[in-house]
């Protein structure tokens, strides 16, 4: 059996090389599984390390349509930020689902011979993954790969930043780019949980999407009335923590100067510090790279931090975690639910046309890589 | 006997009013004394009381040269968030020293009856001030009301960083405005506690000052080789975490983004997320009110807050900040000695020249309020 992967290098002359490799076929240790790939999401994480800061306005495909192969140029100033991956072909894909085709010897990996899987990290985009069982989550029986190919980014982040609010003593939460995959999924979290989210988008037809799903609170950023829109839905929900997608512009600033007129909507006692509600943004995406700009109009009880899946799991703990990968296994059809508008084979994924449109990021369109396919 | 009181009041028509009041002479409840206030300092942090948003460029004194009344224009912009001040007169000064001359009945205060005390809140710039024993630190016998004037804003926040480093994992730290006063005492601890201190000042001048200090890392801001040489005593100290009395600008950024390039030093595997390394600014001052602008090259692992003592103290626990209460009583002469350029009567304080020249808040220049002077 042959064995195909997907990989990104940038070589020593600052040029992003995407290809299709003939790689080995796995032989899984004892604690390992090698799972015939169905199903792979391109979420907005793996396009870092696909694009790699290259200037994909220049990029140019040659090779075949079974194995093309994808140049491009990277801008001379990001050469210094991506040193540690010059010559290296990396493998791409942080998540996917298929079937368990060969076991190691141990017990754990024994029980999922047969099941479908999805799995987390290891390079994904590829036909025959190994992976530790660890990094596998078995799907109840039925379970397409399809329907679990989305099994750990998207459900993880937003179980993480529900149970981050918990944690963190808040009571209700904000997220922006809200009509996302992700978006969506929180919003079916936040409703059978019973917790406010205040959703952030800046389109009518998002809103009525996330209205159609039985959201209570979204608030159009493109409106004039962005402000006292949000400001309200803060007064109503005492929503303190917010979670953005966008990073960069004025958005963290924003959602801090309206948490804090809310919070200070009742204060009777001047302080020249603000109020004394702490008021947290994290930041977790980056659909605009520009600059954050914090205009301060929010006192001195604030905080803005970058938000990694992995740095959220570690600090809520494993227990926790555990809890969270159960559930998604038994909500994977209905709160987990991914929706695909576009499926290609690994050869696909590195056609132009298809490259112009998943870069593009925009919300409602989602592609599924097929590896299995021919 | 007479009591007089400095008090900042902002009108119903957008005009800020300083004034000396005469108000009553305290009586002291049970836990109480009473102050015969000999020595306030002018911190940064009380401008924004005393000067609430005005204009003080449009500044006007009237009054007598003993009763001065200082009158100053607010812009329209700021009035909203003023709004719980407005036709409140508000009572001035965060600290200061004097001797107890009454006391109320328990034990603790009356413990304190003839003793030089430091005080915190309350509105200090005033002749005779009433406070609660839990507000006063009693000095060791012989310091002057002078010496002790500043024993809690600037000591207690920087011994609240020192003590914030340790408590979130942190081995070394960054400080900027580092020659103020502030800096300074923060020099003196972490000298004395061997903890690594990168200081990071804008003038020659300043570099001589901490150099003379004993300080070992410091950073001027204003030469072309900033980030070299700050990315440079980073990786000599491993710090990860700092305090920035700036605020506004990019200097919050520049300390991430060296910070991320000290940590991804020797990184050998490539992540798109950045290092791993968690790196922290708290910001504490606003020498800068513009726009804080954070260039996003310093990974996911990162945060930025606001910092204010009291809430700092209060995760740091009542034990922690009674020790430190204790250490800077005995150390007042020495790690926590501050240094005055200027003294002035409670009057004088509304002198438009003396205000002009305190309200620059230039780094080496001091003021001190002497209330018991006529």
């Amino acid at each position: 059996m042959t064995n195909l992967q997907l990989t990104s290098t940038i070589t020593a002359n600052n040029t992003l090389e995407l290809a299709i490799r003939d790689i080995a076929m796995p032989e899984p240790g004892d604690t390992q599984v090698v799972i015939d790939m169905q199903a792979c999401p391109i979420n907005p994480s793996d396009l870092g390390v696909l694009f790699g800061l290259a200037d994909m306005s220049t990029a140019r495909q040659s090779g075949s349509a079974d194995r093309p192969v994808i140049t491009a140029d990277v801008p001379a100033k990001f050469i210094s930020a991506l040193k540690a991956r010059v010559g290296k072909s990396l493998p791409v894909g942080n998540e996917g689902a298929g079937t368990v085709i060969a076991t190691g010897a141990s017990a754990a990996a024994k029980s999922l011979m047969g099941k479908t899987v999805a799995v987390i990290g290891g390079g994904t985009y590829r036909r025959y993954l190994c992976a530790d069982v660890r990094s596998c989550l078995e799907m109840p029986s039925g379970t397409t790969a399809t329907a679990a190919a989305s099994s750990f980014v998207n459900p993880l982040t937003a179980l993480a930043m529900v149970e981050t609010m918990r944690a963190e003593g808040h009571q209700a939460l904000v997220h922006t780019a809200a009509a996302s995959n992700l978006g969506q999924m929180l919003n079916r979290i936040c409703i059978a949980d019973g917790i406010d989210l205040v959703n952030i988008v800046r389109k009518p037809a998002q809103e009525t999407l996330l209205r159609d799903m039985g959201a209570k609170y979204i608030v159009n950023s493109s409106v004039e009335s962005f402000h006292a829109d949000l400001t309200a839905a803060l007064v109503a929900t005492g929503a303190t923590i917010a979670f953005d997608a966008i990073g960069g512009g004025k958005m963290a600033s924003d959602i801090l100067t309206c948490m804090e007129a809310a919070a200070s909507r009742n204060m009777t006692e001047y302080s020249v510090y603000g109020s004394d509600t702490y008021k947290q943004v994290y930041i977790y995406g980056a659909l605009d790279r520009g600059a954050i700009t914090l205009n301060r109009s929010f006192g001195f009880a604030w905080g803005v931090n970058g938000f990694l899946l992995f740095n959220a799991l570690g600090k809520l703990g494993a227990q926790t975690t555990h809890a969270m990968r159960q559930r998604i296994a038994a909500e994977i059809n209905t709160t987990f639910a991914s929706h695909y508008t576009h499926e290609v084979t690994l050869a696909e994924a590195l056609h132009l046309d298809n490259m112009a449109r998943y870069a593009k990021q925009a919300t409602g369109e989602k592609f599924l890589i097929k590896p299995s396919r021919a």
